[in-house]
């Protein structure tokens, strides 16, 4: 059984501060669960609703198998923990510590670094990408929005668990990674074509604000920035779109 | 003054039967209204909260000059129309038409089709890329979310107002594009890597749904399946992120 007490205390984890101060995050729908119960992350519980445990009764060995509680609960009670309209009827709540980066200690010579994305839909697409791509490291900037958001979360399929996700930086890390011979390269809409360009070995792919565009101290610091070349009318590209199309790029043709 | 009935008309066109019998969309935020008066879709009416005309009284002049209707309504009953959690406070009713697609017309050496797409966010943002890339013609099979869907719309950053949008559509237009020599190219997990491809002068990309993959009847005519190599541990890409690298790729390096 789990008290009305227990049901609050886990849907609170949707707030940022309480995630931050439990060391808390709940994640959504059985993709990203089972993601979760497969990574090196400790699962606290698993919440199912009673449509959800007659139709995957499997969850439950899953469960046992790892010592991991599991707990029934009614759908009406389920849709206080929920983020979306319509829910499969699976959570479960994972603990997490915040990571130190450390410039002088990272082996990649790709990384991405989210200069002030505030749209948990791209956040999390962005990381779904890097992990197809095989990028290990992300550091995401202060004014960012945080990737254990619910919404970043779902976007990301369950690629939260599987890269080394580090938050709450500024521009000065991208100084110590300059130092360390990495470029900084951002993209704009008036830089190098990204289609003629070659990318230096060591790099740090920055991606920024969807309106907004790189930020003055990312610019400033910047070695190059490149642009992906329009042929149409639109504005603008959603920067995921355009985040895929550069990791792309600078990962098969160097 | 607009009338309680005006108000329920308007907000029954965030229903896909009402848009279809009315021929008639609603689009939300300046940034599409703004893209809708520019393009030639006539519109109707105009819809802003008393906010939001204090804050944009320009927005007046432009619908005298172009003769449109502009009504300010009540923020709570501008809730009624809108779709968003926050709305913006302006909103416009557009008429459009079917178009209908003739393989035998089209001058386009690239075209995009849309098979069983049913995220209406992931349809919107192709829709804006393919709008970047200079992309004329996409083709939306009959059982894809409809690009007027006002998630669609809101991706689409405005570009359903600058492309020839086709509705409805089976594999039988791919079989006539392909009796054109056109080649039509599907992804897929296990087909030819992007990065080595070389693509046809004449194609039409087609991009499958997020879950699904590619439908039987497009894989059995494609002429060609490609994949974007994994590198990493994501188990897919989604669609949006995938078509956009395709298009970079399909434009760029021919």
């Amino acid at each position: 059984m789990i008290s009305r007490n227990e049901l609050k205390y886990y849907s609170s984890l949707s707030q940022k501060k309480f995630r931050e101060s439990e060391l808390k995050f709940l994640v959504e729908g059985l993709k990203n669960v089972e993601e979760g119960l497969n990574s090196h992350f400790n699962c606290e519980i698993i919440l199912v609703t009673f449509e959800f445990a007659e139709q995957h009764k499997n969850i439950f060995n899953h469960a046992k198998k790892k010592k991991i509680r599991i707990e029934i609960i009614r759908s009406q009670d389920f849709i206080r923990i929920s983020e979306t309209k319509s829910p499969q009827g699976i959570a479960a709540v994972f603990n997490y510590a915040k990571l130190n980066f450390y410039p002088d200690k990272t082996e990649s010579n790709i990384l991405v670094y989210l200069d002030n994305i505030s749209d948990p839909g791209n956040l999390g697409t962005i990381i779904r990408t890097c992990d197809w791509f095989g990028i290990n490291e992300i550091l995401i900037s202060k004014y960012s929005v945080d990737y254990l958001n619910p919404k970043a979360i779902r976007a990301s399929m369950g690629s939260i668990f599987h890269l080394y996700i580090f938050e709450e930086l500024d521009t000065e890390v991208l100084i110590d990674l300059q130092n360390r011979n990495y470029k900084i390269i951002c993209s704009d809409l008036d830089g190098k074509n990204l289609f003629d360009y070659r990318f230096p070995e060591k790099i740090v792919l920055a991606f920024s604000n969807e309106a907004a565009g790189p930020s003055e101290a990312v610019k400033k610091i910047a070695d190059d920035i490149i642009t992906i070349p329009r042929i149409g009318n639109a504005e603008s590209l959603n920067v995921a779109i355009a985040s895929g199309i550069i990791l792309s790029k600078a990962l098969t043709n160097r």
